[in-house]
């Protein structure tokens, strides 16, 4: 493996497994980001309390597992965010990783390990978790290709939780074609499915930077091509902010679940803005998160009659670029806000979601994504290859 | 049958045929548009040289005998415009029907004496057929409830064609609840399927007078608190008019392969109009034509994919109120090609669209049109019956 230039690996001797001699990924290489469990190397989860507080693994985590049978070979593990929650990618013990594509902004989190290793071609391809959009954001961050799968499609047995009823696992390539052959591997079998008509939702259009949109217009063109003119739909009426809120009040409960015993009996040490979520998801009115829930399940059958005649939804990943390392934590509250109201399109009724690195804003990249009905992973993984061969 | 005070009825004895004494329809009295054939009653299809050159048929259009059997009674034959060519309905043969609801305006047409004989309460329902709108526009213009059926869900032998890839059989009543009782005794068994989501197709909302799609709001309003609040989607980023002009490319080959022959070989004479549409199906160029028949598939295929999970369209039956008696042909042409724009939205696919009574614009009515994938007729009655119990 070539050097670790972007701090993208978990400070440490590295977690090296070889894999399968033979299997569909035979002779690939990946990270891991490190709240997968391997036997025999610690979970670090991004924080030295959990670390210390945890024992050494004696198991290894289902998918990673079924990667090695495959043939990938592991060769370490990636920095997350402290327990995964935050979305720039800052982790102020391991060290940030540089995103390198735009080494003066943030690399985006939380998995931003595994989109640095990915992004640097230290790896073939990384394994992330995705709760708010922790693969989304920093694979449209750091120009890469990543998923999120249908919720609930792969096992996330021997994964540090999140926010159980929306973790996804999530992996990270540079080309589509890699991206789909590791979803062949861990995504169960599918009925196939042929995507029939393409979507732009307008608030999710509306939400993005104006630039950032503007450079994905060649990329809807060429799907266009494939799928017939994009159709304009309004997936919100009730403003685009409600998803953000119906994610914050209706996963915070979750979160403190979750995390709360071991953050009440441990009191670990957090970074900048960790501590803040953590104590908001703890303090959550029960009769908004009761709310949140309701909204949820609405949208959720929505979104879900909405995509079931083989529909794809394409918009902009993110808002725009990464934000700057230099930006306030006020900033970077304001951007988070704006980002999880579109990352919430898909993270709320537990859709597929594929990014794409096709845009670009003030230098730096934007990701296009691509989400469907629940199931259809492999049919947008197909989408993605033939708009990006 | 209270005496006939809107010349509904195609001129001379009215054919008069009792239903059984039992079932679902006992009771009920309904008029036949005269396109369908009843055994020893001629079919005139709105024209004297049409009644002269084809026998008395020897037997009874499909849908007749199945109201028949359930019970409901024919009361007579309902004047249509001539061969159904025409949206306003008139007949300079049988004299135009008037409108009951703004008798200085015209029916709609070409089930102009179905929705006359209904809206004047001379029957509880009426049997009409639609092509291009034929029972929605009637229905929309006489201020009364109207179905077009899912292409191919009913029969329509017995009946004369127009554009059979078109064509379909439809019914009128004035409460949704009898418009449901027909549609149990001529639908096939469906799967159960309930209504998820409502869209609102924004081109057919910004083709629709200004007064006519405000008079509509409550409706919606009604209808966003049983389906939640109303989507804004665009079906037709090519343009609305892009329907128009698919559906009298697509269809005018069909119209001359069915009438074609009789007119050639009979040179029939024709009032104002009809003649002109006959002449311009007969010149149509086929290469328009084939161009129209393969973006009516595309059309199909994105309206099922968008249909598929359970969405219902609501949108104006119609731009407007009824054209004024006194609209010159110019005129009423361009409300035509305004008109037919939004009947092809469902008419293009084949889609299940109920319209009801619920907007008015300058004091005459509009109807609210409710659309849904195939086979999704019985929900989309039982939905109007929801809206308007």
């Amino acid at each position: 493996m070539p050097e670790d230039t972007v701090g993208a690996f978990v400070p440490g001797p590295h977690a090296q497994v070889a894999g399968a001699a033979t299997g569909p990924l035979a002779g690939l290489h990946c990270a891991i980001k490190d709240l997968y469990d391997i036997a025999g190397w610690p979970t670090t989860y991004g924080n030295p309390d959990w670390a210390r507080t945890h024992p050494v693994p004696d198991s290894t985590a289902t998918v990673v597992t079924m990667l090695l049978q495959a043939g990938a070979s592991v060769v370490g593990k990636t920095k997350t965010v402290e327990l995964a929650y935050g979305l720039t990618g800052e982790n102020v013990w391991h060290g940030t990783p540089t995103n390198p594509a735009a080494p003066d902004r943030f690399p985006g989190g939380s998995s931003c390990g595994s989109a640095a290793a990915v992004a640097a071609r230290l790896v073939d391809f990384a394994m992330g978790s995705d709760t708010a959009g922790s693969v989304r954001i920093p694979a449209s961050y750091c120009g890469i290709f990543g998923i999120r799968p249908s919720w609930g499609a792969i096992s996330l047995a021997g994964a540090a939780a999140l926010s159980p009823p929306y973790d996804t696992p999530g992996w990270f390539a540079r080309d589509a074609a890699t991206l789909r052959r590791v979803g062949e591997v861990l995504l169960p079998t599918q009925p196939s499915a042929t995507p029939t008509l393409l979507l732009k939702p307008s608030e999710a259009w509306a939400n993005a930077d104006p630039d950032a949109a503007e450079s994905l217009a060649p990329a809807i063109a060429r799907l266009e091509a494939l799928l017939g003119p994009a159709i304009p739909v309004s997936l919100v009426p009730e403003g685009l902010a409600t998803l953000y809120e119906t994610f914050r009040c209706g996963s915070a409960p979750e979160v403190w679940a979750a995390l709360g015993p071991w953050i009440s009996s441990t009191s670990p040490e957090f970074g900048p803005g960790v501590k803040e979520r953590f104590a908001a998801a703890a303090a959550m009115d029960p009769a908004l998160a009761a709310q949140a829930r309701a909204f949820r399940r609405v949208f959720q059958s929505r979104m879900h009659a909405l995509l079931a005649g083989g529909a794809v939804l394409a918009y902009p990943t993110a808002p725009g670029p990464a934000p700057f390392l230099t930006a306030t934590q006020a900033e970077q509250n304001a951007e988070r806000e704006r980002t999880i109201s579109v990352t919430s399109i898909a993270g709320l009724p537990g859709l597929p979601e594929v990014t794409l690195p096709l845009g670009t804003a003030d230098g730096a990249p934007v990701g296009l994504s691509l989400v469907a009905a629940p199931g259809r992973d492999l049919a947008l993984l197909a989408l993605a290859e033939r708009l990006v061969p």
